[in-house]
């Protein structure tokens, strides 16, 4: 089995995630790439840190020149963040042939430039998708689904840290400096936030995603920058009065010959999707000429989102290092012989919330047969409504469970059908809270 | 300059979309691509369509077969749909060593395992972005993007007749006939809509990004299926009372050895994004180890939204094909000699609409001198209100303007300052509406 070689240079959190998903999954990873990712060596010069993961002997250094100059490393992962050494450990990555991955979007938005240039001359990939929005889709999503649309405009929530100060604020009516002290403390605001709340983080991020858009030179500068420091719980409760919400948002808008970009509060409608984004999440919505509105949302922090995303470009730099099962990317995401068959549960075997309406006569003693039988069936009511009586003699009766079995679901309903008193079938529709499944790790 | 040569068999809705971008977005597809993607034949037997594309003579032909045997052609697209002709010509293409793209997700569903199997005896890539969630990246999110997480669950809203429907009857209280009618006259529902509404559309959507997700074989077999047809207005209206709204989803969950699929209408909490997903529009929610809830959402179906994924399709064969600028895709998705210089605006230059909230003593006169200021700068007022006095003396006055110029915005602001009744600097806040960015096509 072919492999590849990684290099991952910073051990912090993003960097931990990367090594997480790199040693956790690698099974999964074997299955669907049809090759190994080998971490072969991890630097950093932090060795007192907790981390949640064990390297075998010989994996961790604390001098990045081992992976630099390793000959057997193919890819370097720099998670180091900040414009001085993570960009020397780049460059010299790629003068060695080596490809790399980052997610260090202020090196790319002021040096992007030079960075990309020199990674074109010595034919090697500059990877950075976890650079912006953390594992929203957005790099390849503008560069390869997108490809037949001039794109007219973007307008995201590119920050968490504000997006969380901001919804607190109005939802709760805190202060601006309330609002940051509860980010801190929740974990969603550094101990040095200046770069998240003054808006250049995301200004960071609207740079890089309006060159590719667009097609044009990563022009930071250009970029207008306001914070949320300066906003006020009254404003927002202004807002709120003619029906906006106050977001901080990165805004890039294509007038041909130049372009806006812009990061700023602004007041968006309140049923508006973006509006709806709450809490640290992000978002990003995309005009297209042919697809109209597109929009993306997840984490874009975070040490397993953001890792996710880095292990992703690693995932797309070794499927083109191998190629050989029909073009880059085999038809499932797998390699054919990996494609397993899992059986598909019959509907009966199913658990999920449900809501029942049934029309029953009007009777003493209805309500207790109907439940009766329900409880027959360990089906467990969460509430229960009968409405005052119809013109007709028939009112409905609305049920809504806890979590139940289908099959005794359909048992009990097909024994309430019987019931002299019960007009007609019962309706019954499944109830599902998507923001209940369980997901680890984030 | 190297070419792909195309040949697309079908030119109804959808083919006719790809082919209008094809020639009319030829100019950024070379740019973006740094190669030409050719249209050279186009079949379709139907000669009496009007199309909004005029092809070069000698393009247009009644028979698919000399496009299926023509040596030159690399690629075929595929945009009859059904399961006949369109597998007879899938696999004619794919036996004459061609690459093939499709949306056929009803053939993808049904007979995807044997097609893929083909794929890969062949060697070549059969590509289907646009059959599942039109402009949507969801075969390119599942396939690329998660590759590192293992894949929870996934619930969506696939079917855009179905979710057109479902908003309409909540909206209006309509019965399901009047606002089928009305989908229809809309153009959102198919003289025979028998496929979306009974849901087995959606569920052929489910079928093929569950095998994807979960590393398994297609087994539309096994999906539950039911549709909208018996949900009745008084149901809607006591999901509304209980905090929920009724969908068509497209669930699946992953279980280890064996998965849930099932496509029925089902309750969500209001509260939930997916719930908010309101008109022909689609979304689905995926649920990964590492990056937690994430959401993708736009048009799942129509002309321009749909060809945009298939040439998606068509540009990632091309560059597989392509290959030299630094792997497969250079930093920016543009060849670096593509990149052009593109000036940002200055803030100054901008237009949109604004809010200002300006703090001022109660005294006659003062609305007047500063609506007077705005008139000048020919700033338009769309509303404006004055507070009760505060226990101060000064009263927060608050105004929307309609779409104003940034400089003339700071230049009036900036007289407002002075005046003596105003007590500090008034607040902007720039107001923008997302959905008002213009867009074409769609």
């Amino acid at each position: 089995m072919k492999r590849m070689q990684i290099g991952l240079i910073g051990c912090g959190t993003v960097g931990e995630g990367v090594a997480r998903i790199l040693l956790d999954q690698q099974e999964i990873l074997k299955d669907r790439l049809g090759m190994e990712m080998v971490l072969k060596k991890v630097a950093d010069t932090d060795t007192q840190r907790t981390r949640s993961v064990t390297f075998a002997e010989g994996v961790f250094t604390t001098d990045a020149s081992e992976i630099l100059e390793d000959p057997e490393i193919d890819v370097v992962v720099e998670m180091v963040g900040g414009t001085g050494f993570a960009k020397d450990a780049i460059l010299k990555a790629m003068e060695q042939g080596k490809h790399v991955v980052t997610a260090n979007k202020k090196l790319l938005a002021l040096e992007g430039n030079s960075l990309f240039a020199k990674a074109f001359q010595k034919n090697v990939t500059i990877a950075y998708e976890a650079s912006v929005g953390g594992c929203m889709p957005i790099i390849k999503t503008l560069r390869e689904n997108l490809v037949a649309n001039r794109i007219f405009a973007m307008t995201g929530i590119l920050n968490g840290t504000c997006n969380y100060i901001l919804t607190e604020i109005t939802r709760l009516g805190l202060s601006f400096e309330e609002a940051l002290e509860q980010a801190k403390i929740k974990g969603f605001a550094e101990a040095d936030p200046t770069l998240d709340i003054e808006g250049c983080d995301a200004a960071h991020k609207l740079a890089i995603i309006s060159a590719i858009a667009y097609g044009m030179e990563i022009d930071f500068e250009g970029v207008y920058v306001e914070g949320i420091s300066r906003i006020e719980p009254l404003d927002i409760l202004y807002a709120d009065q003619f029906g906006y919400r106050i977001k901080l948002l990165a805004i890039s808008k294509n007038h041909g010959d130049s372009i806006e970009a812009r990061v700023h509060p602004a007041m968006i409608p309140v049923d508006c999707l973006l509006s709806q984004v709450g809490g640290s999440v992000n978002a990003l919505s995309i005009f297209g000429d042919c697809t109209g509105e597109m929009m993306l949302y997840g984490h874009g922090a975070g040490m397993m989102p953001t890792a996710s995303a880095v292990v992703a470009d690693l995932a797309d730099i070794a499927r083109d290092m191998k190629r050989e099962d029909g073009g880059r990317l085999p038809a499932l995401g797998y390699p054919s012989k990996n494609i397993r068959k899992i059986p598909v549960l019959p509907i009966s075997e199913i658990q999920t919330h449900y809501y029942f309406r049934i029309s029953a006569a009007d009777q003493p003693g209805v309500l207790s047969r109907v439940s009766g039988i329900l409880a027959k069936y360990s089906i467990s009511i969460m509430s229960v409504h009968q409405k005052e009586r119809h013109a007709s003699d028939a009112v409905p009766l609305v049920f809504m469970t806890h979590r139940a079995k289908e099959a005794d679901v359909r048992k009990a309903l097909g024994e309430i059908r019987e019931l002299p008193e019960i007009g007609c079938d019962p309706v019954l529709i499944r109830i599902e809270d998507p923001q209940a499944n369980g997901c680890a790790h984030t």
